[in-house]
């Protein structure tokens, strides 16, 4: 991956609202537009290959949702969690981990196209299809600050190792 | 679709246990062969094109967990509520809608292949890709007795017109 963010980079996501906190409430899926959104901000991306799978749902998301005010203390202005699911089951995902801070964002990266293109996808079988692969990047006012894939467990991925790069 | 029910059709779900009950307590995906499970039984299939999607969510599902007990009054012996999504959603799915019994199933389609088979998928965009399509399929000692495919609401696709076929 370039230092250069690509400025071309269009998630999908739900955002949070109180009036459709419900898990079966169902919002309406607009784009995330990272560089203009984000352009002189500082942005954890946080991909993992499934909502609702053993390793993110137990050991990769949740050490970064109760550690969100440290990430904000770091200079962190938004956490984006990255899968190649819909975001409607994105959205579904934020609220079973019981997020509901707007900077804290659960996207989907359409056909893990964003992530296949920086050499960050996985091709599992027909049930998951091409995903995400599990990495994080930081991106600061459009420059990649750091980027780590992890095969296995989070040591590059996880939240302390991000904390440790900022 | 012929009315013979295809013998080589398998699923993959993850079953319902109280010990797994929490959302974010992820179980392991298993096989579910239709022929060996199902081949003496009366099995209601409906499909949805997304868990945790408005119509699904909304007004497709729910009504099939509040008329169970009339479905197997009726002589249904399993609802197997299948999408196209990955069986971790799917069994995300069934806990938000509260469902904890093991003969009303949320399975995954693995790449809409059985539901592409019999012509009842949809392409979508990338964030969603192959889904199922909408429909119901009504499956009697491994003949096929009803098939409705919904590309607008749940008339033919909702509880209330499988109860009135069966």
């Amino acid at each position: 991956m370039t230092d250069k963010f690509p400025e071309d980079v269009k998630f999908l996501y739900i955002a949070y609202t109180p009036a459709k906190a419900d898990i079966t409430a169902c919002g309406i899926p607009i784009p995330l537009d990272f560089d203009k959104e984000f352009r002189d901000k500082t942005v954890v991306i946080v991909a993992i290959p499934g909502a609702f799978t053993p390793t993110c749902t137990a050991n990769h998301i949740p050490p970064f949702v109760e550690k969100f005010t440290a990430l904000k203390s770091a200079g962190v202005d938004a956490v984006i969690v990255l899968s190649a699911n819909d975001p409607f089951v994105q959205s579904a995902f934020g609220k079973a981990l019981g997020v509901t801070d707007e900077a804290f964002i659960f996207a989907s990266d359409p056909g893990a196209e964003f992530s296949k293109s920086a050499g960050l996808s996985l091709d599992l079988p027909p049930a998951f299809g091409t995903r995400t692969a599990r990495y994080a990047i930081i991106v600061s006012n459009g420059v990649v600050k750091y980027v780590e894939k992890d095969s296995e467990g989070v040591a590059g991925s996880g939240v302390d190792a991000v904390l440790a790069a900022l």
